[in-house]
C-alpha cells in the first residue's frame, strides 16, 4: 500500500483538503497533551471544522513514550468503538513518533482497518517515525513488542510546527536527517548540515527534512515489511547507539535516542574509515560539526566497552545471536 | 499475500512437513479446551514433536465464543512475549473459528508479525472461518470490533477431526458448503448434498470441505481486503441469516449461526426465484432436502417481520443506512 507524503506549509487547509478527497464519513484527531495546548494546533483544527463539513472528534492522550501501552491502546479502541467509528472514517495522528505509532496502531485493528492520517511535529517523526508503517506499543516492558506493519495513507508535514519542539527534541530528530544524508550519499545536503547552527536554520531544516522523508518513503516502499535487508540502511549508526541507550540506562544516566544514534554515527563512521576506506577527515567533520556542536559526550568511557559488546550482541536486527551487524560506508 | 489451502489426512504430519519447510526457530500450538481433550490431538502433537527438532509450546484457551476476548488476546500477547516468541517463529491454531481468529490476530500483531498456520478441526472452520485472513475479537459487546486483515500462511484441512465433532456443529458448518455450492453454481456437488443423510457420509463431506474452502481461497484472493464487493457473493443468504439470529436471541430463543444462514437462505431462494427467475422447484427441493432434514424451524413466525426488516437494514454490510442488499440467483 503506497504512502503519500505531503509536503506543505498550511498543514490544517492541506489536511482537510487531503481528507475531503478521502470521502470520510467523519475525523478523529488524535494528539499528546503537549500537541494540544499550543495555538497552532487550535487555530489549525478550528480552519479544519470550517472546511469540513463533517463531524470531528478528538481525543488526547498522555505525552511521552510510558503512554504508549496496553492501557493508552485499549482506551483508543474503546473511544473508537463508542463513538461509532466505522470503516469509512479516518483517524488523524498530530504528533510525535508516540502518538503516530499507538494511533496507527489502534486505527490499523479497528474494525479490521480503519484508514489513518499522520501529522508529524516531531523532527524525529517527520524524518523518521510517522512514515513506513510501522506502528505499536510497548508490552510486557518491551519497545513495540506489539504492533502491525500498517501505513498511514498520507503524511503531512510542515515544518512550521517544529517552532514549538524543544532545543532537546529537535537535537534528538536531527540525528536522523543526518543520518539519512549520509547512508544515501546526498554530500550536498550534508555540507549544509554542518553549516554553524543549521540545527536553528529553518530553511536547512525544511530542506533536511524533506529529503529524509522522501528518501525514507523509497527505502520503505522498496522493503515494507522489513524483511528484505533493505531497511537496514536505516540501522546505520544504530548498532553502537542502541547499546549506548541501553548503558547509558543502566548505569543511570539515560540519554536520549537521537544522542546514542549521533555517538554511534560516530562508531559506525570511524569503523567505515578502518575497513572500508572512508576518508579520515569525514569522521573528523562529522565529529566536530555534527557531534560536538550539539550533542553531550556519552556518559560513560572506555571502562563500558565489555559490556557495550555483549549489548550490541543481543541487538534484534542481528540474524543470529551474538552476531554484530554493522553497516558501514566508504563515502559520505 | 498468498494462502496455501493443503487437504491432506494424516494431518500432524503435513503439519510438521510443512512447518520444516518454513524453517521455524519455534512452534506454539494453540487449541481450546475441547479440542485439547481430543484423543487425536494428543496423538499428533506426539508425532509433531517426534518430527521437528525445534521446541513447541501448547497454549490452552477457554472454548466458545465468549473467549474471543481482549482478555484471551493479551494473555496470549504475554505468553509469547514471556516465552521469547521471535519473528522466525510461527503459532499453530488448531481448533474451530475462534481459535484461528484470535490465535491469528495475536500472531499478526505480535512484534509487527508473526507467521501462523491454521488447522480448523470444525466444519464451519474448514469451509470458511479459517480461509481468508479475517482475524480478531469481540469488543466493546461487538463482534469482531477489533482485528486484522491477516492470513494464515498454510490451511492444513483433515476432515478426519470431524469425528468428533458434535451434530449441532456440524450442521452448523453445512450451511456454509451449502452456500457455496449454490453462489459458484457447482450443481454437481449440491446434488450430492441433497442426497439423503449426505451430513453424516464422510466421502461427501470431505468433498463439500474440499469444494468450499477451495472457493473461498479463490474468492478472497481477488478481494483480500473485502473491498471490491466480490466477497459479498459468500454474504448469500447471510442478510437474512443475521437478522434471524439477533432476533431469535431477542426473544430469548437463540439459534445458531447455521441455522441462521440455513433459513436465510430460503428467503433468499425465494426472493430469487420472485426475481431472477430461479425455478421453484430449485426452491422446493432446498427447503425439502436441506433445511427440513437438519435444520429446526426458526423459533418465531409471521409477527416478526416488522422488527427482522429493521434488523436488516442495520446489517453492517449494508452500504448505507436503511438499505438492504440481497445476494440473488438466477440458477444453482
Amino acid at each position: 500500500m503506497e504512502q503519500q507524503i505531503i509536503h506543505t506549509q498550511r498543514w490544517a487547509i492541506t489536511l482537510a483538503e487531503e481528507l475531503l478527497k478521502m470521502e470520510a464519513d467523519r475525523i478523529v484527531v488524535l494528539t499528546d497533551c503537549n500537541v494540544a495546548r499550543q495555538d497552532w494546533l487550535r487555530r489549525g483544527l478550528c480552519e479544519l471544522g470550517k472546511i469540513l463539513p463533517i463531524r470531528i472528534d478528538s481525543i488526547e492522550i498522555g505525552a511521552g513514550e510510558e503512554y504508549k501501552n496496553l492501557e493508552t491502546l485499549v482506551s483508543l479502541w474503546k473511544r473508537f468503538s463508542e463513538s461509532g467509528l466505522t470503516r469509512r472514517s479516518i483517524v488523524v495522528n498530530i504528533g510525535g513518533g508516540v502518538v503516530s505509532d499507538i494511533g496507527g496502531f489502534a486505527a490499523a485493528t479497528f474494525k479490521r482497518g480503519v484508514r489513518f492520517v499522520n501529522v508529524p511535529t516531531t523532527l524525529l517523526a517527520m524524518a523518521d517515525a510517522a512514515i513506513g508503517g510501522k506502528t505499536g506499543i510497548d508490552f510486557n516492558g518491551l519497545k513495540n513488542e506489539v504492533g502491525a506493519f500498517a501505513p498511514a495513507r498520507k503524511v503531512i508535514i510542515d515544518t512550521s510546527t517544529l517552532s514549538t519542539l524543544p532545543e532537546q527534541e529537535l537535537r534528538s530528530g536531527f540525528a536522523e536527517v543526518v543520518k539519512m544524508t549520509i547512508v544515501t550519499g546526498c554530500r550536498d545536503l550534508y555540507n549544509r548540515l554542518v553549516e554553524p547552527d543549521a540545527l536553528h536554520n529553518e530553511a536547512i531544516l525544511a530542506a533536511g527534512v524533506r529529503y529524509a522523508s522522501d528518501e525514507k518513503e523509497k527505502i520503505v516502499r522498496e522493503d515494507p515489511f522489513d524483511s528484505k535487508g533493505v531497511r537496514a540502511l536505516l540501522n546505520f549508526g544504530h548498532t553502537a547507539g542502541h547499546a549506548y541507550e541501553s548503558y547509558a540506562a543502566e548505569i543511570g544516566h539515560p540519554i536520549s535516542h537521537g544522542e546514542g544514534v549521533a555517538h554511534g554515527m560516530l562508531a559506525a563512521l570511524r569503523l567505515s574509515h578502518e575497513r572500508n576506506g572512508l576518508p579520515i577527515e569525514d569522521v573528523e567533520e562529522y565529529e566536530e560539526k555534527i557531534l560536538r556542536r550539539y550533542y553531550q559526550p556519552l556518559p560513560f568511557g572506555k571502562e563500558a566497552a565489555e559490556r557495550l559488546e555483549e549489548l550490541m550482541g543481543h541487538d534484534k536486527k542481528n540474524k543470529n545471536a551474538g552476531e554484530i551487524n554493522w553497516i558501514l560506508i566508504d563515502r559520505i
